[in-house]
């Protein structure tokens, strides 16, 4: 543009006040693309897509020394006006591809046809998502074939997109190529390709199609979750949950790989019931949203390291013994149909990388949602699930570990445990002078002893008591003396209430007296002890480690994080005292991080990065891990002081 | 190696004559590396792949003014010993990599330790081919797992490579990642890797395996065929063909692409039974050479545009109509799993590119096998099948153009025409006074007219005349004169023989007289007549535009090819006449061209250039192809002066 003389009309573009004079007769979408103005086109100014569309705006501009005029734009010709009324668009509205520069003009680019956009997220997550996906639609009017010039199809189409978008040196997948014929017949040449990472083309389809769709998938260990997301907008468009059908082959990680090494190959079984539920999932959210699986162009995936490998398909029979040893720890690009998952077929699938042989994709992911490494105050972050993974840091350091809290959080080896499920006890309330029970189950609002409780239980009754139910049980166990703090049941208590009653040698709480009989065992509060040291005993290690005696802000991630207080949390000693507003719920942040990387290609690099940076810490190896385990076992634990004490542990 | 000082002893490598001066303690491989001679390792140094041997020259060397002596290398050491001992090597046979510089001395590089080899071809295939194949093995010693270091497996074999080979950036494919850490566990962290393109890390096995495989693949109208080759002595270790079984579609390839588009959706069933066949002739060439097929790393493939397509996944339907559009003119390069060929799960297909419509990956073949743009004399290059592919030119310009002969050349459309198996006529001679023919049949070396012919005639007797034995019949009965310049059957001599009968208003010649009786008919005559004056015509079209009167060589290339007596052929004129001694067989050129672009990784940006290079010469759009193909029609053909004249066409 440097030829262009000062009689040339200046067009001013708004929210970014870039500026430049151009040659009459440029349409604005050309003056847009060469200032940098981040503003949309699928067609590449074929005037098909519409998503260039700008406002004029009227009057002088004082700042930009000209006096800006619908009149100084070409006239709307037959198909704009058309294009402009079916779409309700306001009378400033043009279509910058259409609309040619005739003299001053300043234009602003509505939200809505900006290329990068945010999408605003749910209150616990703390900052938007860009919109800048990895694959994106282009547009191309490809030359009809001529018997004197036998190149084929392909390079007419890679001609076009050189001309019409630049991009250069495509790589093109073969599914593209066995769709383009018949995709260029039935468009009349005109066809819509999907463009990956600048660098390859995965699809192809007649005439215009200006929207694309990915999905993110969890695949957690005993659910698995997918997010199908519209690439535009950045919109969820529709969410699915399954059961991990891998749990026939063992409740829990180390049984499942324990069934693997003792039958070989079965991890090609595990491998296929896990991309068959993924599929099904894919089913599910297409149905939903009434779109084809053809139409899902990406998928991104998170999992701990043992579903990271089983999904890809490699054994995790080196992750089930030390020095447990991942495959890769770098992120995994792959195309779906070789993992047999059922996308568009040129469709690829982004796994994110894995921290460490215990902390996987799926921390990676809590990490892309929550951006401990982008502030400068220290975050405690806690991924409660079969194992715990936990990091702690900031900006200039990020540690990570996992720690063997084992399954008693999820409400497994607990005698009257269960998932989170209808039917099961999520909130325990326990009376300090009657030491009586009330609590409530999760399907009904009630209370056990508000009027009417018995009449709204869901159909099966009370059925157990899930994890967030049995750390506030023993929590106010423990505030009513029940628990003394070396986590043993006060048998002394027996004659004060005859929901004390013995046990062989021990005694246990009864909690719900009915059929089934619900209590807590002196069982079940050595395995809550045993998890929240564990959970504990990490967090001081990452802390000691990282030099630091409190942090800023504590999140609990996944489902289980959701549900638990963070009181009953503290009072247990599973986390660092703290003031209590500084511990939030992040929600399903791994899953939210696989949606990130699904909306946005600049997160792939920057998480791969960061997750290089991550310090990693061993647990298992460390000495100075037992000292804080066994420290731990106490109820709150042994060197929690007053609460002026636990204050200053917090900022 | 700059920094040597002329007190380090001098190594000299022959046959290449490069030398330098090394510290004393180099071993020979190190330096030989670094001197860039063409010594061969698998293993990179590790004294476990046996390749860097090389012979110790004894004695005075004027030339490079040492005394080069055993002595001037470390001793032997056991290892050594052993090895050479299992290899019943030479006395003056060292290991180079064991062998380190204690003084001056020269060494051999014997051509089995070079890794740039020449293969010597058939007597009909005129040049060497280079053994520089694109998948290389790579052993590797990949450090043991270190759980403070938690990178993955894949990180520390990225490592090792970058060390020992110098190989970065490598990218995996998904198979390696899933088979790399049981490779690791068997081979005791001692792997060999196959290596693409110095690009790609595509196999991965325990321990030491030095020899890969590829496989050529001809996938011809008729036949396909398979060719399974040692990638580093670039020998073929077994072959194997198989009729395509698409013929149940469609005997040509017209009526296949007619059945597809009369069935919608039909082309999947094509493409399916010939990768079946593919994946068949694969297991026969594997048990004969007793491998596995997973040790075949590498595909390459050529075929006319519409085997291509149909081997590709691609409908050939726009290649059945005008303007007969190909979806790629460019190779094509994916992984076999992509098209369901059962190689190494990381193996990759290289398909050749296409020259035009009608002009297929098989003449790029054909044009590798003869390189007639390497050369400064001008090239005739035939290939006869269904359609006739041909090629004029030399290295300034060369131009190629399919000519429409019809399947007439392959005995179809003939009445008693048939394939070329035994108990088919395939050579014939008329007596030009009783007008009495003779004839052999496939099968069976003697003449009709021998003493015990008919004992020996194959099991279904004399069954039907094949592509020669019409050529042979009808330039015979033209030189016998029962057939005219015009390619009318002479009724007049009707009187003469009894095997000149009438059949309705037209005369046939009884070739064999049994059951059934073998005739030549009108109807036949004129249907090599239409065939020659295709090929003749396309060829006289080809030579004119490339402003050439003569030509110098004249290549049949295929098996029509190989069968063809150019006498005949210059007889009924389907090639312009020349001196007999300048026309041969190029054997099956375009498999010989799938065999070079697998063993020669050069070959494959070589023939995509000079394919890009080519000439297409559509026949079809071009008035002046009528006018020479209806002067073609006569027999030997119009413009044929006397026989002086003819001479004068060739050189």
């Amino acid at each position: 543009m440097a030829s262009r003389t000062s009689a040339d009309p200046l067009v001013v573009f708004s929210p970014s006040g870039k500026k430049g004079r151009f040659a009459a007769g440029t349409p604005l979408l050309q003056a847009a693309r060469s200032l940098g103005v981040d503003l949309d086109s699928v067609c590449g100014g074929h005037a098909m897509c519409g998503r260039c569309q700008v406002d004029v705006v009227e009057g002088d501009l004082p700042k930009h020394d000209i006096v800006s005029s619908a009149e100084n734009l070409s006239a709307i010709d037959e198909f704009e006006q058309q294009f402009l009324a079916q779409s309700h668009a306001l009378p400033t509205r043009r279509l910058a591809c259409h609309a040619k520069v005739r003299g001053d003009v300043a234009v602003d680019v509505p939200a809505s046809s900006q290329v990068h956009r945010q999408v605003v997220r749910k209150p616990h997550e703390d900052h938007a998502i860009n919109i800048d996906p990895v694959v994106r639609p282009c547009f191309v009017e490809v030359p009809e074939p001529d018997i004197d010039r036998p190149e084929g199809d392909l390079h007419r189409l890679l001609t076009a997109l050189l001309q019409d978008w630049g991009l250069r040196e495509l790589n093109v997948v073969p599914p593209v190529l066995r769709q383009l014929q018949s995709a260029l017949r039935a468009g009349g040449r005109k066809v819509t390709v999907a463009i990956r990472n600048d660098a390859e083309v995965i699809a192809v389809w007649p005439g215009v199609r200006d929207r694309l769709h990915g999905i993110a998938v969890d695949v957690g260990s005993t659910t698995v979750a997918a997010h199908l997301c519209d690439l535009r907008s950045g919109d969820v468009l529709a969410s699915a949950g399954k059961m991990n059908p891998q749990i026939r082959f063992g409740e829990d990680l180390m049984s499942r790989v324990s069934y693997i090494m003792s039958n070989p190959g079965a991890e090609a079984k595990l491998t296929a019931v896990i991309r068959e539920t993924v599929n099904e999932l894919i089913g599910d959210v297409c149905a939903e949203a009434g779109i084809d699986r053809d139409d899902i162009v990406e998928m991104t995936a998170v999992g701990n390291p043992i579903m990271h490998h089983l999904f890809l398909g490699i054994s995790p029979i080196e992750l089930g013994r030390a020095p447990f040893t991942l495959a890769t720890n770098e992120s995994v690009d792959v195309v779906a149909s070789e993992m047999d998952i059922s996308i568009h077929p040129g469709g690829h699938i982004y796994v994110l990388p894995c921290i460490a042989g215990h902390v996987g994709a799926d921390t990676a992911g809590v990490m892309l949602a929550e951006l401990p490494f982008d502030r400068d105050d220290i975050s405690l972050i806690v991924d409660v699930g079969t194992n715990a993974e936990m990091l702690v840091g900031n900006r200039e350091r990020l540690l990570a570990a996992s720690s063997p809290t084992g399954p008693a959080f999820e409400g497994a080896q607990i005698s009257c445990g269960q998932r989170a499920a209808p039917g099961a006890i999520e909130r325990v309330r326990i009376d300090r002078e009657s030491l009586e029970p009330r609590f409530k189950v999760i399907g009904n609002d009630l209370w056990s002893d508000d009027p009417g409780f018995a009449d709204v239980l869901p159909a099966g009754g009370v059925t157990g008591i899930c994890g967030s139910g049995i750390i506030e049980a023993i929590a106010e166990m423990y505030s009513a003396g029940i628990v003394l703090s070396n986590g043993n049941i006060n048998g002394a208590l027996a004659k004060q209430s005859a929901r004390i009653v013995k046990d062989g040698t021990v005694y246990e709480y009864v909690l719900f007296d009915a059929d089934p009989q619900i209590s807590i065992t002196q069982h079940d509060v050595r395995a809550i002890q045993l998890a929240k040291a564990a959970l504990y005993a990490g967090v001081e290690l990452l802390m000691k480690e990282r030099g630091v005696e409190r942090v800023d802000r504590v999140r609990f991630a996944g489902a289980f994080g959701a549900q638990i207080d963070a009181r009953y949390a503290m009072v247990l000693g599973m986390i660092p005292a703290c003031d209590l507003d500084i511990v939030s719920s992040a929600g399903n942040a791994a899953g939210t991080g696989a949606r990130i990387a699904l909306l946005d290609r600049k997160a792939r690099p920057l998480i791969e990065e960061q997750v290089s940076r991550v310090e990693k810490v061993e647990t298992a190896t460390r000495p100075e891990f037992q000292d804080l385990y066994v420290a731990a076992m106490a109820i709150p634990h042994q060197d929690l002081g007053t609460q002026s004490d636990k204050a200053k542990r917090c900022r």
